[in-house]
């Protein structure tokens, strides 16, 4: 697999760079971004992956996570893939929460979906594979989280992957998407009205049918307009403490859902990450 | 002045606001960016102003400068402007040196730019006058900072109001815009053909001219495709030497000339400035 360099900046004591290649997974043109802090040649790094929200790139993260500071301070590198398969040709709907921008982190089985959003198996599989072969990444040694939709697919990856990934966090995740609006339109669409293939993609189910993590961190703002509606983290809450899953959850007294949010609380979720991937 | 407040997010331990209002200086509406750090009710804060570079609104280093956490543990205000007047009946060029997005703050005596293009008024008179009205700023401890032609800015507005300004710092700033191709075009057009109305936003020149600061932190990147150009950072390293003011001039190997070389070094120019209104 050859990927192509779109771009590449010092930054922060490490390389941050973008990165695009033909994806086999989505068959679309897929662009990620990686930060990788300086380090002794030869040596392989803890890797951290961030999954992004509705609407976003990797840019958005990229240019407004503040990550690096800390990553570098880690000795971690950063990925950041697309939120979904784009261009021409890749079905899309008007709305902001459905298609290209909005992929949900599921293997698409419905019309006109299916061809292209792919993006379970990409980030889960294709992906790792490519930063395994062209970065220094030590793959023994993953932490995933996100944001919103992004915290979505972190959670439900690695309570899927449980053995691939020594430390999970989110960002103001969806953690039940069977049981909110954005879940239920974006499952429906992707996978069809049978929610039997949904359980796979919700944190909450797979916890209660028995899929298990150490522990989770994750972060959500008070004033955040989507906490009731649509991240409803009190479902987690329970879920977890009725598994016995240790949750650190953070309820952050009149933060939002933007970068604002995020940046704040971006360099104690990487330390976190670091100190179970030492 | 009245200013209406276009969004305000909680971040870093403070509000991150932006804000507009009719300028008189400029006779258009004027959008600023504003980080106010948790404080004691009653309390005034140290003020840095950064002055951004061309094509740029508050928005580029509001949302990729990663000045929040340091200005948060240092208790500073920071406060940035747009870079140019903007809107329908504004003069512009369809170049991006020149016009909206490149006021070089100067206070245009030219048409068509002189009826809008007055940045220097802007940022010397207006903008601290509504500042110390609306936000808890001591005006006593400012320090200023910019990037490229808002490092230019930055210079040329404290080489003019040292007793205003503790503190002056620039990364990657145009030293000598008399010298170089972006400063000639720009002050040319705003200002005409008669360099003696150069001098007073020319750096050098009024360093070599008796103007003075006790110190100057600039930090450039070795990779600045800029650096050998346009910035010149050695005519202001001779004008200092030969001056008696104290620069620190900090070649950061690698970097270039965008917001990851800026975000890299933010933090060490907001504690040096914090340093010095303490």
């Amino acid at each position: 697999m050859t990927i192509e360099t779109v771009s590449e900046a010092r930054s922060h004591d490490g390389v941050q760079g973008v990165y695009a290649h033909a994806s086999a997974a989505t068959g679309t043109k897929m662009t990620f971004s990686a930060f990788v802090p300086d380090h002794q040649p030869g040596t392989r790094l803890p890797l951290l992956w961030y999954l992004s929200g509705l609407t976003c790139t990797h840019a958005n993260v990229t240019e407004k996570g503040e990550y690096r500071a800390a990553c570098a301070e880690a000795g971690m590198i950063f990925v950041a893939p697309d939120s979904s398969p784009r261009g021409e040709g890749v079905a899309d709907d008007e709305a902001y929460d459905l298609g290209q921008g909005a992929g949900f982190y599921v293997d698409s089985t419905r019309p006109p979906w299916a061809p292209h959003f792919r993006m379970w198996s990409y980030v889960t599989e294709e992906l790792p594979a490519l930063v395994g072969e062209h970065f220094p990444a030590d793959l023994e040694r993953q932490g995933i989280t996100g944001h919103s939709m992004g915290g979505h697919g972190a959670l439900t990856v690695a309570l899927n992957h449980p053995e691939r990934f020594r430390s999970v966090s989110a960002f103001a995740p969806i953690v039940a998407p069977g049981q909110v609006p954005w879940g239920q339109k974006a499952l429906t669409a992707y996978l069809g009205d049978d929610r039997a293939g949904w359980g796979k993609h919700d944190s909450v189910v797979l916890i209660e049918d028995g899929a298990r993590l150490s522990e989770i961190l994750v972060d959500v703002g008070t004033a955040d307009p989507f906490l009731k509606t649509e991240l409803k983290p009190e479902l987690l809450e329970a879920a977890c403490a009725k598994a016995g899953i240790d949750l650190t959850l953070n309820r952050r007294a009149g933060y939002d859902h933007s970068y604002y949010f995020i940046s704040t609380f971006m360099a104690d979720h990487v330390r976190w990450h670091a100190d179970r991937l030492a």
